[in-house]
């Protein structure tokens, strides 16, 4: 018997850290083959070339493409996501797979979405259903339209699917596969371990309390970043006595503002215990996760992973707004005072307890499982 | 006070048909000023360049932009979408329009609308929330997820809306436009008026009766357009008193198929009754419609404009599953027998009464109304 | 010893033609392997899918790539290269050849040469060198200056490669690859060989007299297309006793025009013995240029083939103005009068000697030869 | 009488420097209207943005548009260069313009020439016909063959392009317009005036002397850049009693390289005299040249302004290779000894004198007199 093939396309830095227990899964399947396409920001330095990370976990890219337009201003957004569908069609054309697996919400997933309807193949996607406070939210409904298979996080979100008319049988709940790593790794951390990162700032003592930040612009408020940033880092200097630990954002109209933000900052405060890193690998990002003491910014993972981890978060602004989240989280606006309080309120709470509502950490396993056998019908219809 | 500006994209020949009402009514309004775009298939001489027709219809396109990748293959089609994307991003920087507003269900849509949603434009789609049984059905949903504000054409498609958690207080039923040509105008048909359109074949009398064939591709049955096309054209041949009208199909995956059916039929059958056109203006094909005597085919101008117009139709094929439709719809497979045992039917129903499902006439004017005056969130929200 | 990939890009119908003979003696050499792309027009119904035949010769494309973009206008050739170079960029990454071979000098051939630049591969270009009246001669020499390897198809081409500063070591007249084709088939023509191609028009009896017409739209006078080949019909139409046969026109800005011209001629002339043609494999085109009485239009193998063949030709209008060629050639205006004139002093002629100015038919193996062994500098330079 | 409408394509931060004098004679001149268009590298923030500047300059971008594909590789070069056209075109077609001027001979000039050529608009080439030892070298050339109008910058040149066969009454001799800003602009430093540039290292003092370093990436060694780099950062570092000026490189393929050793050479080296810049005004560009006390790394600007200047300078490595150049340049391998010997050697030497040989300085205003009266002849012509 020919092996399934499942093509699945990563194509950020956040994309693959959902997607690696699936990968994983699909390459230990008898049943199933993994077509690995890797593109658009994992493959660029400034945002951390996930790639490598990705074949350095002894993953083989039968593709890299290119196509993200410099420039991260709304059109540039729109343009890389026009050349993507042309870059993915000719892979798709190539590569010939059975089912084509797509993750999330932004422009490099709808990319994938349209090139996979117009040619035909059935898609899977990872993560529906969910709503939060961007741009991305319509743009994750309307790759829902388009998918055939769907694997949402949560019950939730599950339910949300069928009342936008999916059909039940091809809506399944396992969970999120980003709850694999964290369930199934040994999340301890050293200094040896996370000597190899480099990254800039002063010296770091990762086995010494820290507050982890990772703030994402905002597509709808496009032109606020570096204000924006600039808050959360004067709020954040002010705990003087613990360290700081900032990861560069996501690719996104905006992100040259945020990064901007964060280089001034910088520049200006050269000698406070702030680290500063581009990228880690899914395993080490989770383990920067748990043992941090707050989460700031508003970065998903701080609403998901964090609530299987227990780690207090911050969010920031209203890029997550309406999201579901665990007791571990939360709120702030723009504004320092505002973030300041928040902080100190969640660094007295402590750890919390671990949450299940996005999975128990069998994700990967159950979507593969699912992709090996599921008859997926030709013509896709509404329940209504 | 500035006027607000209304992009309106006409990407093929039926676009315009719908838009047509809406654009006048635009630039009829005090407070409107239409910036029209013509895009794809209305620009290319295979189908039947829908511009010309535009401009004598007096209106003034400011861009006129080529993005169809030739090939009519799966993967052009989304080949051509981002394409698409990439052109459109760039007129839309340059015109800032405040709405845009984009028609249906086809590829130049969504690439219209993922342009529009990636630079923050509000987007307004007409013809949301219908159910047929295409591709087009899922992208059609796909488009709704990311617009802000519908006029779907009948009251079952915004009911349907509204089930998929759009905000009642954006969805609209005002009709189809494409019903304001067909109440506005006189639609007696002479062959002094129609002596323009040229066409090719024996000579045609427009006042004695005939049967008009339109037939388009089906993009999940991509290579058995030639077959399909041969059925139906092979099934009117029978009614060999009465004059056939056949029109050359849209550009879709599946395009050659359908053209090389109708060429080697026509090849072979010289002598016989059948004359063949590339395009009538809006008008015109309203004329042509309301005067057959039985129409056969897939277009969906034989179910909404043919219930308004009372005239019978035989839909062939599943290209139109499932569509809301009234009483004069007559429904075959691709099979020469019962096409030809339906279309006899239908001859002998004669004239049907007309029926109000997708409109009384007055849509393009009640669109622009509230175009000029609705305030619409810059946050989009599901109702659930 | 691993073998040096030669990738070979066929973007249109005359350029397989040419390439055949070279694609062949690739095949058959032992230190070579062919990795053959086809495109833009090849894959085209309206240019006579020349893939087909290439696939029925036996050779199997690794790549087939969609990159021209429908319109046919001086914006959609500039938009089909900027697209060629995109797809091809991605193939060449994928496939890493050690060469690329472009052929001539239209838009798809600049755009392989433009990707293989950037890409440091080394580039062969066959073909360069040469003049003639379009704007494809700045393209060509444009493509001389990307190109490394040059294997032009006469001397007086040879010493114009050289004069423009080219490395006399990097230049090779082996004569045109697709005089191997003349040299090295059966030329005879039947009935039953042709039976197979189909076509339109009155029925052909390929062992009487015919006359040939071939005529490209011109790209520099854009728009005068229809009247420049209706000028050709009529002269052609004045030699009533021969028949004649008509072949469509390559993709171009201005085939519309062009086509245009044949159709509306067509209708007013169904039964006069003409016969019109998409496509023939390039022997059986060898057949059709060698059996006619006389060629008409501005084909260059009406220059290059035809003197080879010793067969009268009529250029017609500028596209081949000062373009090398043997004493079977006149020429004309787009002037009716002019164009008979020039015919009936042709057919008056009778064939002509065979001249070798453009080879002698072993310019594929030769070519493959160098290919196999050539050490390429990296570093290009003029040799002034 | 209707002006002609020049469009100047500024498509990089050198672009603008060559271009800026024939941009202000174009305004002056009384028959001659500016269509200016900004792309590429001048709208991004890593490159600079030198859209600000030319804006705070007084002109104004008719169009601004992104076409940088990220990533920096050989592919992506190429793939900005399709897209370049592919957006270029549509600007072109909207804008009109009787005369497009490109500057010099990068991938952002070689999409311009060929979304005029394709377009059968007049194409102008600035700095054509010079030697050098890149990839640009044959683009320069290539280029060259498309244009119709030549503006080189020396006599050395303009020869060259007459042998390479072009039109000796379409090749215009001037001198570079960059030369301009030199003889017309008040070169004086001063610490105010530099004040708002910010950059990055320890405090500088413009009054006292300094090395200024740059370095582009070499796309014919791509992937050595960081080694590179650091050789020469190296060298210059053991000039411990001088100030180092350093500027970020130009985008091209391996741009990310070099930053990279900027960057790894940089943090570990804080305290030492060396100050980073990002981009400066051409005037300010030409200040900083003027007073530095030595040019080091690879910028065409240490030989041609550096020239007339009469400012001693060491180029490194080849990608100047057989570039006209006058007496004050020296030249060194990618080899801390060889880099460190040849500054020793110039600082020694301290000034020359100045070179006329790039022109002396009224080049714009030629320029622009010559495009507001040349007769361009349709077809083009090689002189053999």
């Amino acid at each position: 018997m020919t092996k399934r093939k499942i093509c699945v396309v990563v194509a950020s830095r956040p994309n693959y850290g959902r997607a690696k227990y699936i990968m994983k899964a699909i390459e230990e399947h008898p049943d199933l083959e993994l077509q690995l396409v890797v593109g658009a920001s994992t493959l660029l330095y400034r945002f951390g070339k996930a790639v490598d990370i990705i074949e350095k976990d002894g993953f083989k890219p039968l593709r890299k493409i290119y196509y993200v337009v410099e420039g991260e201003t709304p059109s540039t957004q729109a343009k890389s996501t026009g050349l993507g569908i042309v870059e993915l069609s000719s892979v798709f054309e190539d590569l010939r797979p059975d089912i084509i697996l797509t993750v999330a919400d932004r422009f490099e997933t709808i990319a994938t979405a349209i090139a996979s309807v117009y040619m035909n193949i059935p898609l899977a996607h990872l993560q529906g259903g969910e709503i939060s406070g961007n741009i991305d939210e319509r743009v994750r409904h309307s790759i829902t339209k388009l998918a055939d298979v769907h694997f949402p996080s949560s019950e939730d979100a599950r339910q949300r699917l069928l009342k936008m008319g999916e059909d039940p049988e091809m809506v399944f709940n396992y969970g999120c596969p980003a709850m694999d790593i964290l369930a199934n790794e040994d999340l301890s951390i050293s200094n040896e371990r996370m000597a190899n990162y480099g990254g800039v700032g002063t010296p770091l003592d990762w086995t010494k309390p820290y507050i982890l930040v990772l703030q994402h612009p905002v597509t709808t408020s496009y032109g606020q970043g570096f204000q924006q940033m600039s808050q959360t880092l004067s709020a954040v200097k002010e705990f003087s006595k613990i360290q700081k630990v900032v990861l560069w954002p996501n690719i996104d109209a905006g992100t040259d503002d945020v990064s901007k933000g964060i280089r001034v900052f910088r520049e200006k405060n050269m000698d406070l215990p702030f680290h500063y890193f581009r990228n880690f690998s899914p395993e080490d990002y989770a383990r920067v996760l748990k043992n941090a003491s707050c989460l700031v910014g508003n970065s998903s993972s701080f609403i998901r992973e964090a609530s299987f981890l227990g780690v207090p978060s911050v969010i920031v602004g209203d890029r997550q707004e309406g999201r579901e989240h665990g007791k571990n989280v939360a709120f702030a606006n723009y504004d320092q005072q505002e973030i300041y309080a928040q902080i100190e309120k969640q660094l007295a709470a402590g750890r919390y307890e671990s949450d299940p509502i996005f999975g128990k950490g069998d994700a990967g396993k159950r979507i593969a499982d699912k992709l090996a056998t599921i008859q997926i019908p030709k013509k896709k219809r509404l329940t209504y």
